[in-house]
């Protein structure tokens, strides 16, 4: 084996991007086990099967399509095309690293924005459908923005946007395509009342959701800082840094506003406003400076408390709150780029210029995502159905459509789960009034 | 310190190798929690503390003994003999990285062959003997077959057989020896009727199962890639590639032809075809293609899907998948080397000369792993016992063993579990007739 | 990017740091899946949340202020006093690693100090002053102690004191200050009775905590070898090595006593025995063989199962045997130190020097982490209160703190959970008697 430093320094960075890969791969089993500890046991199983299915067809897909899609040769600065199946020629890249690295790497990042969306559509849509949705987000809707914001020639790359590591292509782009699904699939049945009332279907499973929550935020350390592309870049301990003061500040402002305003410290809340710090600092976190960071995670924290409920009265049901911590958060955090950012930032006198980049960036890629979703889960509304009966719903989509359920042995009581036991968030069951009438 | 580039490339090829170490311990949990959700959770916790002694006993096992046999001086081909408790002078075995980290590597190793089993014989074997079984597995019976086919001098080495990162030496190994142990230890009450149906006894707790599989799928990416021993190899990253391709068209697979052909797509199924593609490129990951991995995977999902119902009708009972995932697709994907491999393969015009061998070396070994384990499943049954009482197995392992519960305050219904609810892998309750004749 | 040795190197270091912070961290995600399974299933959320604000407001403690106490220029050998919100010239460090990495990495181990503590006080302590609580041990109590052993000028450093990891600054830190404060809050109501007699509260989710477990153990192979801040020193391969020989002997040890002397192998008490093991060669991972890293192990692992029920006896109640596991075992790894360090070590010919030194610190440090908590808890349960009342805490902390369940459809029997089941670790319900007789 040859010991150059070019060879040495091919091996740090190889090393680095695929333990970095993995770290962020293993956010897949993060978003399962939140997805699933969110919603109520009878679904449960049924939205890690989705996420499973983005971790393989959406592998795939990915592989087959996506990445020639987002990383071709550009074609007019909107779409590549070249390299299908990692075939041919990858030069123009300029990788320091095999193609294969960075294709592992970039291929988790695909598969993460299909997930965020099957969190949204918990509990009430099809398997199948969402498995044409998982392949065609990934091999299509993602891989188009991306190569818009990180392409070779890509448009927005062009202007000069900054979008670190994807706030704008992975999670502006997955939380408004939620949104979208979302209003095309309609709400769980019992979520609002007819007098206008919003229930709150709570989570099963808490603690594995807070599992899930920590398995996140671990992945996150590949996500930003592998990012880079290169160990030798050590820019990436800043990195690590402020993505993760960004979800302490996160987690602190919404746990503490929750326990303020509602007297409780809110646990659903506290993990979002983690994730959502997570979420927003994905843009900026190699471009600002820690306190920064803890700026903008805090925001993203106080923006996650305030977009759910948001969200709620606007009859978009949620389930685990994507849209808010992905949609807004991920919009908040690319705009927040051209406000922070060390060079070109608004308070560090860059003026207007690169504001106005990330603000038409992030609205061009959150249109894209929200506009193509619409159209995918209209057509397949359209023609094959989105949605279960109502009577699946009722019997939980892990029977109706696994045939089988989570627990076999644990007593599950659909009834606790059915009613309208409380409300926003995940407030106590004797304040159900006031919570409802918090909302309504 | 020293900043030449010898040293350099130590510590790149240490911290690699260490890290993917951990990687692959991780697996133990992802073992844990698979095999723990696959069984009723009254004998979950049991099969919990099968894998901690695999990581304890096991783990201490290797250190003593079984390192030495694996990677010890050669005697005669079929036994290495140096090196017990680690001591004593390496140098023949060429390492660029300390002694300890290679151990380390094949220690976390050694431990998963023995908690392939363990899966195996979930829900009747005693703790006790499982303890000596997971000590000499690791001591002895795994080292044997790992010295043929890796140690210095191996007969199988030898003759050319090519086990990347042991389809063969870890997992067909294990899935037979599975065999072999659930063949002499018999049924659990209650799977198959007297009539010659087949019963399902449902797993407990799914989401939890899935959560091992996402830890299994992520601690891969430190077994296969991390079997170079080396991050200045930059195969490193095709190898992870085809590792995660593998995984990704096996759990496509699996899920697409369950809900084809049943009409709902299985979620164990879907699991144990991404484990399946796993287990089937792990032999060769380092010198097939990315679309041969994913052919490998694709069918090693297959095979998951008939296998797991035709070990049900051979009255071979393992409530995992054990053998079908680590027997049948290792031992594929061990041939499938022979077939694929870009040299010597016999699509590559390679002839038959290197499939004769990968045939030839995972029958030996598979043969070697079920007949070891037959011979000390039958001695340990004839004197020590294997077999909780039927009254211990109704009661559950977790009480009978350890006198404790899993969910201490959670409603079980062991009613629920003990019926004969369902059938084959994780069908419908009220389709169990249907399946029943499928199987039957 | 410049290819110079040096900077290799630093590649080399930063990626190894920052990978292994990123596997400390994910130790908080192990603790909570440890503590809250370990717990009653209406007190499981709380701990979580408990240790999601040791991630968010501990982790803004340390950056704001902890780091500067810790690591800041010294001041008479008892204090650091520079580098808040990590501001200032660093040059003193002698780092070869970005500032932020070394940050990174030490951050959370400030965390884990605060986690351990809140373990001990589970099922009981109010959510707000915990918060506090947690925000003060990572600005102060843990700095000043850390700036002791590992500050630049620290006094016990000057003296000579080894703790490589910290058994003695994170864990023995820890473990005591759980003492002091489970003595300050009182225990769990129902824990003890008025004859005297001792109950076991039985932890609700065996499979989660063990899961924790693994997670923990794998955390550890980024806490111990990560240490070094430098993947260059190759030493990493054996403290890898040792850190999990003592788990495995730990681990080992806990479970065959308890199955010679109970008749039962003991999940909780195998757990803890590996975790013991863990601890007690966080001290000396760096400085002994890996055959006394067994004894060293072995011996925590007894230890554990002897101070369990010890504290029990002396009416500490600690839910999740933290004193026991990070408090005993931290010592006891401290002190081994001396006792068997190939360099200095009483066993080679080190005479009483250093084992005098290692006793001096670990008892300092311990004592310190006592009174601080035992005051900080005092002041304020004095003026907030630190205890749940009754009527909330037979309610549990998840409804009366939170407003939520952990398990809305999963059915929870109180009951099973309040009553006087059974006693020491976790013994079987038809046993009790015998159990308390053994305590009482």
């Amino acid at each position: 084996m040859e010991l150059s430093n070019t060879s040495l320094a091919a091996g740090i960075d190889t090393v680095w991007v695929l333990l970095c890969a993995a770290l962020v791969f293993l956010m897949e089993g993060g978003f399962a086990a939140l997805e699933a500890g969110f919603v109520r046991s009878k679904n449960s199983l049924n939205i890690i099967m989705k996420v499973i299915m983005d971790c393989t067809v959406g592998m795939l897909g990915y592989f087959a399509v996506g990445f020639a899609i987002m990383y071709g040769l550009d074609k007019a600065g909107v779409i590549g095309w070249s390299g299908f199946f990692l075939k041919g020629d990858m030069e123009y890249l300029g990788l320091k690293i095999p193609v294969y690295a960075f294709w592992l790497f970039q291929a988790a990042f695909a598969i993460a924005m299909a997930t965020i969306v099957s969190g949204a559509v918990a509990e009430r849509m099809k398997f199948m459908p969402y498995l044409v949705f998982s392949l065609i987000a990934t091999a299509v809707i993602y891989p188009i923005a991306g190569h818009w914001v990180w392409g070779n020639g890509g448009w927005l790359n062009k202007l000069g946007m900054l979008d670190f590591a994807g706030s704008a292509v992975v999670h502006s782009l997955g939380g408004w395509a939620s949104l979208a699904a979302v209003l095309v699939l309609g709400p769980r049945t019992g979520k609002f009342g007819k007098d206008g009332s919003v229930h709150v279907l709570p989570g099963h499973n808490l603690p594995l959701a807070a599992l899930g929550a920590f398995l996140l935020w671990f992945g996150w350390f590949g996500f930003n800082p592998g990012s880079t592309l290169s160990g030798l870049d050590l820019n990436i301990a800043r990195i690590a840094v402020n993505t993760n003061l960004s979800a302490a500040a996160g987690g602190t402002i919404a746990a503490l506003y929750t326990a303020v305003k509602w007297g409780k410290a809110d646990p659903s809340m506290a993990i979002n406003g983690a994730l959502g710090g997570l979420v927003a600092i994905t843009a900026g976190c190699a471009f600002v400076e820690p306190i920064s960071a803890m700026v903008i995670g805090g925001i993203a924290g106080m923006l996650v408390v305030f977009a759910v409920p948001l969200f709620d009265r606007l009859r978009a049901d949620d389930p685990v709150g994507a849209i808010a911590v992905h949609g807004v958060c991920g919009t908040f955090g690319t705009v927040a780029v051209g406000i922070f950012a060390e060079k070109g930032g608004l308070l560090y006198g860059g003026g207007l210029g690169l504001l106005g980049v990330q603000f038409l960036g992030v609205a061009v890629v959150s249109l894209w995502g929200f506009a193509a979703t619409y159209m995918l889960f209209s057509a397949l509304k359209a023609t094959v159905g989105i949605r279960v009966s109502v009577e699946e719903e009722t019997e939980g989509l892990d029977m109706s459509e696994h045939g089988i359920t989570a627990y076999s042995d644990l007593e599950c009581n659909p009834l606790t789960a059915l009613g309208p036991v409380s409300t926003i968030g995940t407030l106590p069951v004797g304040q159900h009034q006031l919570a409802e009438d918090r909302i309504n």
